[in-house]
């Protein structure tokens, strides 16, 4: 690879968009959250209770809905992005927006609002991109903004 | 229960701190947060490969960490305190500040920082808890503010 290619900076400029593929919430994604992460909050883990309560049933955690956000955002990268990657520096405004339900299908919405040259240090800059997971209703259920390091 | 035993928000103020217990990070924990998650980023699956980085071993996901954190103030809740959980508004301040390695043990410290009544909504108002994951050696790991809506 030439040193151009190696910059994934270099070729980020503010405005860039992406879209992910999605991914369906399934029962098995909220049980395996719950042991995972030792949140066993019954909005997650008892259907009789959330029958009765104003969601009808279970939601998912939003650390869970989160956490596939940035396994989408992975995926989604090409291997030289994949490689660009130096650190995962922040997270600022986010806001769970709305539930998500076993069932509903997410993906994520990014475009990048800032980048900050850092060539002293591992890296060549910070990229902080705005965040949107959206559902199979086009509603935004989380919304931020992830800031990271990148060669 | 009392009236004045169920509004958990109106016995809450600025200034209050809580400490949780300690969780050791394992290896299962990573292995099983990249299945969930789906994020198979080297950094916390390539053994091989990190031996020859920065970090010299795997490193937890950063979302893996602030997982657990929210287990474990869960866990850290009453019975009372859980119930008076209405909605997990937003996070504000996110900074991955250290890596968190396989055998490290976190525990989570709180210190409210702001308090809102909302008298008009599903709760009683809002509490915005100042978080620091902190580790074996006295390191903070994750530093920000979480905000939930409280009965």
């Amino acid at each position: 690879m030439t040193d151009e290619h190696q910059s994934v900076f270099e070729h980020t400029d503010i405005g860039d968009t992406d879209t992910t593929h999605g991914r369906t919430v399934t029962e098995a994604d909220v049980t395996n959250f719950a042991g995972v992460s030792g949140d066993f909050n019954h909005l997650h883990t008892d259907e009789e209770r959330m029958a009765d309560s104003m969601f009808g049933e279970r939601i998912a955690h939003g650390m869970f809905v989160l956490s596939a956000a940035t396994g989408l955002l992975w995926q989604t990268r090409t291997p030289e992005e994949r490689e660009a990657v130096v650190a995962f520096y922040g997270i600022d405004n986010l806001r769970f927006r709305q539930p998500v339900y076993i069932g509903d299908t997410i993906h994520v919405e990014t475009e990048v609002v800032d980048t900050e040259a850092k060539p002293d240090g591992p890296g060549n800059g910070t990229v902080t991109t705005a965040i949107e997971v959206v559902n199979q209703r086009d509603q935004t259920v989380i919304s931020c903004e992830m800031t990271s390091l990148l060669r």
